[in-house]
């Protein structure tokens, strides 16, 4: 049987947009089944008395300049966004719609919300600019607009950030494989190696 | 000519340790020199409104896990000290010290107190500790002793750390080439990426 990668993300985060890159092909490489967790770090910034990336003082700057260093070293197609960060609450919703009702959409529409606001600089803050990808991934416009606003979706979104917090997640991205937890983007050679050790 | 690899690093900072015992091979594959900068995070810490990363809620719990995990990757050494993190005020002022009077003890004596402290626990908060290390490393135990008491040392671990934070420094380690900095044991491929993309 697979293992099960659990991988979590926020949309306002470079670094899980890169991870997003590349999550396909680790999990093909491994024989892993990757379970996808949209994610707000709004709760998680609270509980750890922190904030976004690029408001930090010295490491905001520093940010800013390892988002395009890390685009360009790893071939990844970046503009940086602005504004940036923003709320992510109809991707994220949007994103659970698919994953619960339209399995079979649901990378692409990840791959889309992520190149959108990243690449293409799309405002995917706006529910209508997400509900146009959700249509440019297959799904229907009409049929996800009720769905976002229905308030089965909002609470679903809810407990699955507090399931995440429970589960120890604090940033983006963040993935879990057999109750092994890795942050970062820059963690991908570690699970490689930590894969390959407990094979 | 070479060029230069600023190296600033925190002896209370674990993955300030594992970047210390791969930086002269880094530097000798790339024809780097290395200037090596023993910082205190404390004063980081303040301008950034942040903590010892141990310290901080949910991201604490993972980084013990990791500091153990990367140590096993990456075949390095590592026992989690206790108590952590410490004072490094005295390990950095001795290592000023041997910057400043005994350039080619300094490499040894880095790689010593390192290991003092995360391989082997001593207790390099303690001044006597960092002396015995000190003539481990072939430095007169008596000479290092009056040099850690002067003003001037003092004085310049501070400036030192001033001008770090006039850097952008922020953190351990830190390495900046040819104005590029790069923080984190985990850019070190970034590092390798950047120089043969710049060579």
């Amino acid at each position: 049987m697979n293992k099960i990668l659990d991988f979590y993300f926020e949309y306002s985060s470079p670094y899980g947009y890169f991870a997003s890159t590349g999550i396909e092909a680790l999990a093909a490489r491994h024989d892993l089944t990757i379970r996808w967790h949209p994610i707000l770090l709004g709760p998680m910034f609270k509980a750890m008395g922190s904030a976004p990336l690029v408001n930090i003082p010295l490491k905001g700057e520093y940010s800013r300049r390892d988002f395009q260093r890390t685009a360009k070293l790893f071939g990844i197609p970046y503009t940086h966004p602005d504004p940036f960060p923003i709320a992510t609450v109809s991707a994220a919703r949007a994103t659970l719609y698919a994953r619960e009702q339209h399995p079979e959409k649901l990378a692409t529409l990840v791959g889309k919300l992520y190149a959108g606001f990243f690449a293409q600089g799309r405002a995917i803050n706006e529910t209508s600019v997400v509900l146009d990808i959700c249509a440019e991934s297959g799904l229907n416009r009409s049929a996800a607009e009720s769905a976002l606003a229905e308030d089965s979706l909002k609470a679903l979104l809810k407990s699955e950030v507090d399931h995440a917090l429970s589960q120890g997640v604090f940033g983006s991205p963040f993935l879990i494989i057999d109750n092994e937890p890795f942050w970062g983007f820059d963690r991908f050679d570690h699970i490689e190696k930590w894969l390959q050790a407990t094979a």
